[in-house]
């Protein structure tokens, strides 16, 4: 798999994928990291503790919490199904950021990705669909519930539509307003189609520039902005080539065929050369994925940062 | 190849690409076919002529014309390429409707597709860039340039979002209005992603439901409607089993594997059953594609509707 | 009134404003037309009867019923007003549509309205928020609720983006398929900025050109059409001349100086004479009006279509 | 005028205007005020320099220059205007931003303003048209066409929607990136319609808050920012109020009556207390204007800062 991944020039956003394919490869447990599972009524929780540096040298990204969030395949417009996810994001977010925030400090929420890119717009409209009070905290607190903290909120756009690295603009804004927290939020890639739409992950890393090698002065760490990020993505894109390799490797299961990993990136450079391998795979109904998966997203956060108070409530201070 | 087109219930949209997987099996010039090629400057002009039923039924579609106009890849930006496109469709399209279509007739512009969904919403933007003269001709004449014919668009939608069959729609204003000729553009599927964006494909025989088959009353063409239909399309999407199986026929190249299209269509079931097989790939700067797609689609239907009018003069009539 | 009402090229939309002008002007009672009023906990709901010629012609619109929902202003985004205003529009629209309509009766939703205008977008946006069923009944009747009527819907744009008139696409469509009601919903003019998103007018009557005078062929309304139509309208904007008018009414009462309303007009005109007196107003907030109202609307008629079936199991079905 | 916009608690955002209203008071040219006109072909551009801190004062605003361009009305579609109006701005704007900046200095767009409020929507729509290069110096210089300078924009959105200052994203950008000049542009309110849409104010003064009073840390101004401000902006908005005073002070003068500032702000306020007094008025047309106007902006300022550039080159830029 590595050498279509470098081909590719892909790095494994899910920590259950990186797990899978180090499994895969060794078939043994992942050394320096530990798991539990927990079965809900419709969905799947996963948890992944990175607990040394032997684990993060083996995952490939840094000590750490990784909780992911698998809900059935094509469930994710039904009701109960995004009823039990935002409440294990109201249940498991507070875990990974638990003695980073009190109560009344000041949380960041930070949507990443193109919103002119159908399925790079995950994080933007993340922000759109969060409550938002830090205004009134000076302003109007009258406007305000009981107990609400100050929550702001920026889609800073990608480096190809303002010019800007998007670690200087969110740096920028986190060295004036200083947040106690910072939530990011992204839209991932798969090695799997079955996952675009029904996973999220929620880590307390933060996201690093390349597969977690590189220069971390500018990663969206605590390293890079100064206070803790919690980053959190759901897949919304598969490359074509991981696709095409997976359909190889079961052709040459069902051929009796040997696989090699060389001639099935050589087959897959010739199909995909077009678009420089860089052919980012979405199901047609991705409109509507991100719609329902960032509305999601907000209210779970929105759960996790404002207890006790009500969805109803909580939609009335989405921008 | 038919195995998998059953398999992924897929027509091949494309003249040029039915040509192609015909002349792939037989290794000979398909018969009642006739082709020519054009090389301009930048694009390529391939001219397929069905000319007896023996043709049609090899080709899977009707007796007539098809144009198809191929530009390099990733250059559908380049002001020049867009230039030569717009010329040859100026150029081509008249003798697509040549006795149809009287000075002073009444044109109808259909958008098919879902504005919703990026991929599908090429029609729908299409009627959004065209120039819009109907109206004038009662309302306000002195609104015209000279010899402006009237031109009306509508974008029907798709059943899904109406509750409605897209051909109702269009047989129904067609009864109230009774144009001499409707032109009709839509998102294409093609068996490679090197065509998205790169390929317009112009008939005059309509569109048919089912590969040509089918119950020609509720078609788009001459038989359903009453009136002589030109269709125009640009490829927007690949299926992902596509690309799988040309992946799969590639590796058994290289390796010297034996290719099995029953055993490859077994494998592409398996990694793409998730989405039922429908799984239509689009690169992700497919907003930015159907951007200028639809934007030189528009300007190419319009010099060739309003001969002698100039593009700055053509837009200030866009809606 | 009248003069101002002429300069401005003004129908009055609403009855119950039609009504107030009229009452303005005589101090009576309307002759041939009967009024009730009922206070709700937050909304007032009020139904006016025009019971005959003499009371079609001293309204200015035809015989039918009229009724009007308030809300009080400010408050359209409160969930119990929501609440209110849905359970009301549940109420009322079975008595307009009450003999026409049988279960299993397919019904044409039609949002009337500029898309591309923020304040003309209701009608668009309803279609967009409304459950679309027709459909299914064919492909896949075991996706439906027991007892879900087939309901469709289509937004057919303005003259001044299709070049085709409104009317002849609505009758070309109904004339396919038939529908036993059209529900059309419309944004209204009105003559107080106060009813700007917090006034819904329903009536069985249709909808005229130009203030129930003129070709009825033409016109949206069971002479029309040939089958009943549901009119259902929200003010977005008031005419600027109408605020001025108003300014100098009370001017004219403060000051003790002598109104004439020839005399208003002419200061109307030169105020306005650079939009040629069609300056409509709305306020800051019309995107967020527009997206409250047209939801609410969508719910509202949705209720009364399909009885008994849930808030929640009828979002799924919208568009 | 003082008490009415007291009242309407609105600031005249456009210096011409401030002129006006204090030679209307006064009869006389304002001392410490110098002002050109020069008349082209379709446009007016109007030179307003203040001298000094007398000038200032009377004009309530700082010491600087204001170039205001004026485009006949309903023009603003015609290409010729258009051309004039870029050349204009080519001409006009370093003349404002002339010893600020040298060949290879960064420049920094700033659109204001709420994307999702039509009328308020100029500054993001302008920095989507805006050609954007700064990613290229480092990444991929041979993608510049010779002599390119970096420039970079963002869209910072308002309190409202992020809950953050839009003085603190600015600041921590600028902080970040250091550009050698912010160019600021934004919607702003007239006092008269015929502005909407035919009016551009340049000024090297940037942006005060409350009429040029206030606290100058927190301001787009070189004294905010630490670097120097271009302000940019077109009139989209009116308050329904200053129309109504103007059509009572029309009204008293065709009548004869005796017109009283007092009574008719009471007359005002009765008329306009629903929404506060803050009812802006903007055209239906408001929608297509903006579009328009936020175009005409982007290539004015890009013919500035990319000197002998083309217009198309320019375009391939813009994200």
């Amino acid at each position: 798999m590595n050498e279509l991944l470098r081909f590719l020039n892909l790095r494994v956003d899910l920590a259950v994928e990186a797990r899978d394919l180090i499994r895969g490869a060794t078939g043994q447990e992942v050394p320096g990291v530990e798991e539990t599972v927990e079965q809900m009524e419709y969905i799947k929780i996963n948890t992944i503790n990175i607990l040394n540096e032997i684990g993060a040298q083996q995952m490939g990204r840094p000590i750490g919490t990784y909780v992911t969030i698998q809900s059935p395949p094509l469930k994710i417009n039904d009701p109960y199904v995004k009823d039990e996810i935002i409440t294990a994001m109201e249940k498991k977010l507070p875990l990974l950021f638990q003695n980073m925030l009190k109560p009344g400090d000041t949380v960041l929420l930070v949507g990443l990705g193109n919103w002119r890119a159908t399925a790079d717009a995950l994080g933007p409209k993340f922000i759109e669909y969060s409550p938002i009070t830090r205004h009134y905290h000076q302003e109007a607190p009258q406007a305000l519930v009981e107990g609400m903290r100050p929550v702001c909120g920026i889609a800073p756009g990608v480096l190809g539509i303002t010019g800007i690295e998007t670690f200087e603009i969110i740096k920028g804004v986190v060295d004036r307003i200083k947040p106690a927290l910072v939530i990011a939020v992204d839209a991932l890639a798969a090695q799997n189609v079955e996952r675009i739409g029904t996973t999220i992950q929620m880590s307390n890393t933060g996201i690093q520039p390349g597969a977690g090698i590189g220069n971390m002065r500018h990663s969206l760490t605590y390293e890079g902005l100064g206070v803790p990020v919690i980053a959190i993505g759901c897949p919304t894109i598969v490359n074509a080539g991981i696709i095409a390799d997976q359909a190889i490797r079961k052709f040459c299961l069902h051929s009796g065929a040997m696989y090699n990993e060389t001639r099935a990136v050589d087959a897959i450079k010739e199909v995909l050369s077009f678009f420089g391998g860089g052919l980012g795979v979405t199901p047609t109904e991705i409109d509507e994925i991100i719609e329902n998966a960032s509305r999601i997203l907000a209210m779970g956060v929105a759960k996790s940062l404002f207890p006790g108070i009500s969805e109803e409530q909580l939609e009335l201070y989405a921008t």
